[in-house]
């Protein structure tokens, strides 16, 4: 690999780019090698542009197209399904220095560049009063680039929708190293096909988005905060049910009994260790309104058995409890190394897919933590394994293969909102159907017939 | 034409379709030869399959692929950018008799045919608690398929969205024949493109939705609505602005001056027919927080020199302005025959548009009424003319293509929700530029290589 990589004449990509963009030093492009998914088979870069401009995204295209080389494209690098793990002899082209925003309160937009992080959009925006929604556990450390190519969700999707819903212009740099322009600041347009639509969520595999225009909302109203735990899982998994068939709160997640220790090991917060489940649901509607939403929440959890219900006194104390309920994943982590999951189903079969995933996780004798965005079906299990435990990881790997194919059984589906990237894509034809791989297929020839845009992921 | 029409043997399609879906008489197709847009250039059918169900849709597809025969989608034909215009020797597949719903309660969705009535899902979803946000005007006569096509939006748009923000999955036949499943009862899924978005505006181009499933939310509260009249247009754009800029209100509409009149006309209602604008606000937050936005918005009317401000004592009173805003286009059309624009810019520019419009309208010499969505800046512009008068329909067509242009230089769309069918398609080059229209192509090829289906329409 390094005698093609060493082999290629770089420099004229590297006369085009501004001094320092292009690294080859292979102690310095190690770490673009993998995202959070930390795939085995990741391979190893020829080159890593580090993009300061779309001009310096379509010149590292243009001379990958000219020549074949795949280009992997990368943000901020915590994605957790592999899109962004380097293929052998690729050029990764990473975003991270792009990190300019515009905020334009008259029209409500934001024009960002896709390294700036989703938390510095947020506390960008609401400088001037104003919300970007979308809110993915990792918000602190994830970049809206990422976000736009996993058409990322979050905790406050259940109410206010995922990326795709607040993206209305971008920048994208296609397969031959043109870039255009889709959309504006304009909140209804229908001229011409939804392309816009179609490369939010596209993983990086049709073109590589340098600018995006982010519609923003109001500040949000202070939520109040709801805690349920009980004693049954399917007592919990009711009261969601019961809860989304006729409300819409802001929040609405769950824990397994796993991961409330987990959760508690790290925090000593007092979470009831032997509860089987922990609901937390948010009011973001005004006073007296969300007074009434949390009666009912608290009622429909109380008609389902829990064993407590707690209505946050204050925001601090409401914050607190998301907060315990973000800090799931690296709680878990403690226990060992994750395989993180993202299967979702429609809500009703909540239930019935955490049950199950309790079956996978005893027959294959791994633990497995299970946190969810209840209200939308997405969960997420956390296999936990050691990675020198060889048959460990043979049998974790195989929990991951046994929770998809179970989501696809439901009626689910195998992620949500990480993405597909390589490590689930032996999984897709099963769940979409092999008619619906082919025309994605069919558009990804029509877009990038060289293949070389983020080859082996998402589709 | 009607030669080669009755030179074609029709009777493999007929051999497989139920008795009485294929009509090739003209007395009975020429009806299917136009939607509301009137395209002076509709041709003329070979025939028109009135499909029953998906099997049909794609008998019908499968016969004139295999014969390179131009398809026309067709749902309600109240299309008004001559979408569902027929083309000479074409086969309109028309689905209007596909008309059933299916209510899933537990996960808030319903599994809808593309024939039925938006009015009808609205209705059928509300006997049991929950609510279709999408209301087009037209909503009593348009349908769903029509809706999906189009990307619809309506009124409420400006706080709930549009349909494609409700469309979780759909079935849909593509150009040679096959249907394809796409998403499911699933509120987030990533897995693989997002065709589903392709699909919804593509305007009938890329394949033939036969089958959709439909997000749907609680019903909604009862809104509280405000009347503000303004003598001065610049006051009530910047009163429109200082709204959106900081508040959700679930309806703002605007209404010029010869809207009013022509409205005022018809219900005698008391409009003050002085009024340069009207507009009209709702909000549907509970009790106390509707009250605290509708004085909020009462304020900046007040602030930006309204005449009258009026909030509707009850919810009769304010349903009735809103009947009266949804009148405008039928009350318009008794002052002559409409040529219906649906131009959007950003909202700050929604004062020059209206103002660039009424430029427009003097130098061509015809009347045009502005109505608009106006916190979405989505105006439609009514342009009367007399059709027997041809120098009067020329200046008439020369100020819809003015309006687009002035339109497209405030950054703005040629259309907003109404979609481009073919009164538009020869602006939309201008609007989204030749590499956007190029990449729009490009799927187009990729999804309907011999180009049969809606030739000529939106893109």
């Amino acid at each position: 690999m390094d005698v093609s990589s060493t082999s290629l004449d770089l420099t004229p990509l590297e006369s085009v780019l501004p001094e320092g963009c292009l690294i080859t030093d292979p102690a310095r492009t190690d770490k673009y090698r993998w995202d959070r998914a930390l795939d085995p088979n990741a391979g190893v870069p020829m080159a890593v542009v580090r993009a300061t401009c779309t001009a310096d995204v379509q010149a590292a295209v243009s001379f990958a197209a000219a020549r074949g080389i795949a280009v992997v494209p990368r943000g901020a690098g915590t994605g957790l399904s592999g899109g962004a793990s380097a293929v052998t002899d690729c050029i990764v082209i990473c975003t991270e220095r792009m990190r300019s925003i515009e905020i334009d309160p008259l029209t409500r937009t934001a024009v960002v560049e896709p390294g700036l992080l989703n938390a510095e959009v947020k506390r960008a925006v609401a400088a001037h009063g104003l919300w970007y929604p979308p809110d993915p556990s990792s918000y602190e450390i994830c970049s809206i680039g990422g976000n736009v190519a996993t058409n990322a969700g979050g905790l406050c999707c259940v109410k206010y929708g995922v990326t795709t819903d607040y993206v209305l212009g971008m920048t994208v740099v296609l397969a031959d190293g043109s870039a255009v322009k889709l959309g504006g600041k304009r909140i209804k347009d229908v001229a011409g096909l939804p392309l816009l639509k179609l490369f939010v969520g596209s993983e990086g595999t049709l073109g590589i988005v340098t600018e995006v225009i982010l519609r923003l909302l109001p500040a949000p109203r202070t939520p109040t905060t709801l805690v349920a735990t009980f004693a049954s899982l399917d007592d919990a998994t009711r009261a969601v049910l019961e809860v989304t068939q006729s409300m819409r709160p802001s929040m609405l997640e769950f824990m397994d009994n796993v991961s409330i220790n987990a959760v508690e090991d790290v925090t000593k917060m007092g979470l009831d260790r032997s509860a089987e489940a922990l609901l937390v649901a948010q009011s973001d509607e005004a006073d007296s309104t969300a007074a009434a939403e949390i009666i009912r929440i608290e009622s429909l959890c109380e008609a389902n058995n829990a064993a407590e219900v707690l209505v946050a006194p204050d925001a601090e104390t409401g914050e607190a409890f998301v907060a315990a309920r973000r800090m799931a994943i690296p709680a878990v982590e403690r226990r060992g190394t994750l395989l993180l999951e993202d299967v979702g189903v429609p809500v009703p079969h909540l239930g019935g897919l955490v049950r199950g995933i309790a079956d996978i996780s005893r027959a294959n004798d791994v633990e497995i933590a299970v946190i969810a965005h209840a209200g939308d079906g997405n969960t997420h299990p956390l296999i936990v394994f050691d990675p020198m435990d060889a048959d460990q990881g043979r049998r974790a790997q195989a929990a991951y293969g046994e929770i998809m194919t179970l989501a696809i059984g439901l009626g689910g589906t195998i992620t949500g909102e990480h993405g597909v990237g390589r490590l689930k894509r032996p999984w897709l034809g099963a769940n979409i159907g092999d008619d619906a791989l082919a025309l994605n297929r069919r558009i990804k020839q029509a877009l990038d017939p060289a293949g070389i845009l983020n080859p082996g992921s998402g589709l």
